[in-house]
């Protein structure tokens, strides 16, 4: 039987890709983008944006000589196909699994990894710190490629590499790879500009003679490449209003080119790895380029989380979750306040539907602010916004509010100002892996002044946070999961939380656990699990890790002398560390054993597995308490 | 007799100054930066870039209507003038003195600030916020202006910020004052294009004629204003190459013109109120501007320390310190380590001068990356060199490596590169007040996994600690205070350190007192003042926050039930909660009493000023061990 796909089915590594004739290149890239719908439509993963750089990807390493020349994908969910390229196609199907493939490159699983990536906008810094050490220990020859999307160009870290590149003139490389698109549609100025350029119907007319030429008389040295560069940049000038941000950075700028056609890019790639300094290409691709139902709908097939039918692009069914998504509840709530209160306003950098603050933005499209992948300026953005006199709730996975972690405490706490910060995805999200779990955010959070610190068990109590935290007129964080809660009867009325009291979810004897966040519900699991040993330890919700319940506190350590305190969070500096504190500060010695992430990145799995990994799911929870007895 | 200072005398607030006929506004500019040298040169400060804003500041508080109308300082030392001209001229002499002025501009202070500042490139994304807000709440005539340095601008922030306005077309007013110059001299793309605006002499020749003619027909409406902005444009097309940088960030570019020339400052201004959306102004200033030594040197006189003679220059003698600066330290340390390793490179973020970097820059100037005001990037460079195989130390001062708390923990640690991140001014730093307090950096380093955090008590220490991170082949953060040590003689050979292994420094009863960092000579005085009352506490150097010396804490926690920790940093997830937690895990209950920074932003004032205040000076050593007894 013949196979599927018999080109691919020859290549393992790079060196058996650069055997295939060039003119074969575009069978072979259709064979890839078959290989990986075929595979992600069983093993759900990123998606549309591997489809996106198939051309690009077997271009790239066609050209060039990798591992020694270096490839940085930028953010890394684009990077399938290159796995699939380096020798790690038999793998391919334990990709996002517990001890599987990782989910984006990862210099630990793979020597054609140059980077371990999966945060925005890094790509240009570490590539250019390649690039520069590659010159300084002698590595003229050597080749650093950072490949980076529009949507990540708007970061302000890419834009500080850009501008330190632009003076070092080393040998790098960055391809744009600009498809319009993040996860949602892309805001901001650089992205009318990108528009600009590649909607010049005049420029385009253009493009392809200047390129022609470009192509003949790049081999003739010197003064022609010279002359050329003016001729090129002489019709840019006329042509485009706008053409010179990346050549005003100091990098030499070529483009926009079909990102699609594979062997075009072969032979650019090939002509520009001779020019050296900064240089800039730009492509122009299709998320999900290939697929259909991807075409169409970008933001919805970014990611898949669970298998489909290729032909109908059908999401098969899977289990019914008990409870909405925890984001929902936020999305719904936030715009159920933003109706009564009309000072409420929803920031997100490049998130409106991963935080699904695109409710609010549906019902107030003025009242939302998307200001592009920038957390920095998402928080601060904010605080200028609360010092005007507006309420906004910034909402930033916990993962990526690690970039604000300054403007936090800066621009928020210091002068106090009325920001509420919703961390999504707090706590182990689970497949995205190390990169991108909410495992900090309790300890880089607990120790900023004026800040109150809230973490919801279920659906009621965040959907009561958020309207708590409208109410305080303080600075807010809000941190919740990843997923599916567990009540469909969570839309309540409001009703106001008293900051900093918890409560008592069950009375019991000889051990107290005190649980922040939803975490409790495997508190609530280990409690069957101990009853039916005649175990009955008390169970206490403390809603809020800053202020802490001290009156609670105080009652409870004067109760049990044996606590376990269970967080879905790092143990040092985290919840249990507060209640230590407490503990010294107020002359109590309990027996205290603290749950929670241990001192170590978590690699990718499904939440559940993470949980036990880390020993505290409910099995790991009763074991404790059985330990304390 | 007739007052030094005639037309300031009679303002006070900036209705006053509105008072004064614009032709005398150039003798008010006289008096008042007569007057800030006057003052500075009796009561330290920052010097240079308040003499550069002089005749901005008072052009635009006498266009403006502030505080209706708000002016955001970016980083705010520049905001002198400023201040004087706002109500607070009576306290000036107190600025920076303990419950006196702020350093820099505070929300709290004055309404007239109105946005709380200190850190680099926040500026234009909280006057955004302010100027949305505006508009959201109706004021559509309300003003808003960010005042942004060259330096400034090369912040990733500051870019989210412009990307993210170009778009919004809210009445916003960025002022790019450009010095050429940060606190040292500028490095970047960026820089370079702003240099290539400003030289070319054939725009300088053109420009005027532009401007006059724009001045005639700006009042004619919008037909006129877009025919203007044509010419304007088409001929900066053709003058400059890169002339579209902020145009092409949507922003409507005005300038460059002379910032000292107060008259044609104000009537720009005034123009320029009257156009709306996102705009920028380049004024072009000379930091230290009328105070020839400030121009010849403006490095050396960015701020003073000393009292100096306005006449000659001179700095007035000082009481002379004991020890070398610990910045020195640093500077002279590694500039030996990178004669001994070629591997060794420099990275900092615009503060070659401030962390004595600029040593080893001037032995080794092509191993030493200045990367502009960029923390984040600076980071992550490093971490791409690392991966090459070059061993960065970045140097970064603690307050503004909160800046890349995300690429320490997903670009450095996560991926364990070899990067030695030397944090500079941790711990109470004094004068510079609330915004610049390393107060943070063991809460927000010790629970990132595979980072060792060291911090020396001593010279001797610091310089074995950055000889022990070249060993290490790990992720190492060494943390050291502003200021000068007590050591003469600490340029001895070097000695490895064990890492994770602290040392007795005295051996006592009753009381154990553990202590981190340079605050350990504050103990060594608390044990003096002790031993006169026949109080012995053993005193021992942890060295390390992470990984903690476990065998001495054995030992100790086996020896005493009374414990003291001393931290020069927040007792939230602090060295002190390390112990905590250390006991906890290992089940022992002593008493502890942990002594540090409690949880509120602490202000300016004397370093001994500061630790007296947060309870951890010598006395309040002595007492907290008195109170065990």
């Amino acid at each position: 039987m013949s196979s599927k796909y018999p080109l691919l089915d020859t290549v393992n590594y790079p060196d058996d890709l650069k055997k295939i004739p060039k003119d074969r290149l575009p069978q072979f890239c259709d064979e890839l983008r078959r290989y990986v719908i075929e595979v992600i439509s069983q093993h759900p993963g990123h998606f549309a944006a591997t489809l996106g750089v198939v051309e690009l990807t077997v271009a790239l390493h066609y050209v060039y000589n990798t591992p020694y020349d270096q490839i940085v994908w930028d953010v890394g969910h684009q990077a399938y196909a290159h796995k699939i390229l380096t020798g790690r196609k038999s793998m391919f199907e334990t990709l996002r699994n517990l001890h599987g493939l990782s989910p984006f490159p990862n210099r630990d699983e793979s020597v054609y990894d140059a980077f371990t990536v999966g945060h925005a906008s890094t790509s240009i810094s570490s590539a250019l710190g390649l690039a520069v050490a590659a010159e300084q220990l002698g590595h003229h020859d050597q080749h650093v490629i950072a490949v980076i999307g529009d949507g990540s160009m708007t970061g302000g870290m890419a834009f500080e590499a850009l501008n330190n590149a632009g003076i070092q003139r080393s040998n790098l490389l960055v391809v744009l790879n600009d498809n319009h698109i993040a996860i949602d549609q892309n805001r901001g100025a650089l992205n009318d500009y990108l528009l600009d350029i590649t909607t010049s119907s005049t420029y385009n007319r253009i493009r392809k003679e200047v390129w022609d030429t470009l192509g003949k008389f790049e081999r003739l040295g010197t003064r022609a490449r010279a002359f050329i560069g003016t001729v090129e940049s002489g019709i840019k000038q006329v042509v485009m209003k706008r053409s010179n941000f990346f050549e005003g950075m100091g990098f030499r700028y070529f483009g926009p080119i079909d990102g699609h056609d594979v062997v075009h890019l072969a032979d650019i790639l090939s002509e520009m790895r001779n020019i050296h300094g900064p240089k800039l290409l730009h492509v122009l691709t299709t998320k999900g380029k290939g697929y259909k139902f991807a075409e169409e709908n970008q933001t919805e097939w970014h990611a898949t989380s669970v298998a489909f039918d290729i032909e109908t692009g059908k999401k098969l069914p899977s289990p019914k979750p008990q409870g909405p998504k925890y984001q929902d509840v936020f999305g719904i709530t936030l715009t159920e306040l933003a109706e009564r209160n009309p000072n409420i306003v929803g920031v997100t950098p490049a998130m409106p539907t991963g935080c699904s603050m695109n409710i609010m933005a549906e019902k107030f499209p003025d009242r939302v602010y998307d200001v592009g992948i920038a957390e920095e300026h998402a928080v601060t953005f904010s605080a200028g916004m609360a010092a005007q006199g507006l309420l906004p709730y910034c909402n930033i996975y916990s993962t990526f509010m690690q970039r604000a972690y300054d403007q936090i405490v800066h621009d928020v706490c210091l002068p106090r100002l009325h920001v509420v910060l919703c961390l999504d995805r707090a706590g182990l999200v689970g497949a995205d892996g190390a990169t991108h779990q909410g495992a900090f955010d309790i300890s880089y959070l607990r120790h900023i002044p004026n800040l109150i610190v809230a973490a919801p068990m279920d659906e009621v109590e965040l959907r009561n946070m958020l309207y708590t935290a409208e109410l305080s007129k303080s600075p807010f964080a809000i941190r919740y999961p990843r997923g599916n809660g567990h009540n469909l009867d969570w839309r309540q009325p409001f009703a106001e939380l008293e900051i900093g009291r918890g409560r008592m979810i069950a009375d019991g004897a000889d051990v107290a656990i005190l649980s922040i966040g939803t975490i409790g519900y495997e508190v609530g699991r280990a409690l069957e699990i101990l009853a039916a040993h005649g175990i009955h330890p008390a169970h206490y919700d403390m809603r809020f890790v800053k202020p802490l319940d001290e009156g609670l506190l105080h009652s409870v350590l004067l109760k049990y002398k044996r606590i376990v305190t269970v967080e879905d969070n790092v143990l040092q500096g985290g919840f249990g560390s507060a209640l230590l504190e407490f503990c010294a500060d107020n002359g109590y010695y309990p027996r205290v054993k603290r749950l929670g992430i241990p001192d170590r990145f978590i690699e990718h799995g499904s939440q559940q597995d993470l949980y036990k990994l880390c020993r505290y799911d409910a099995e790991a929870i009763a074991e404790a308490v059985r330990g304390m007895m």
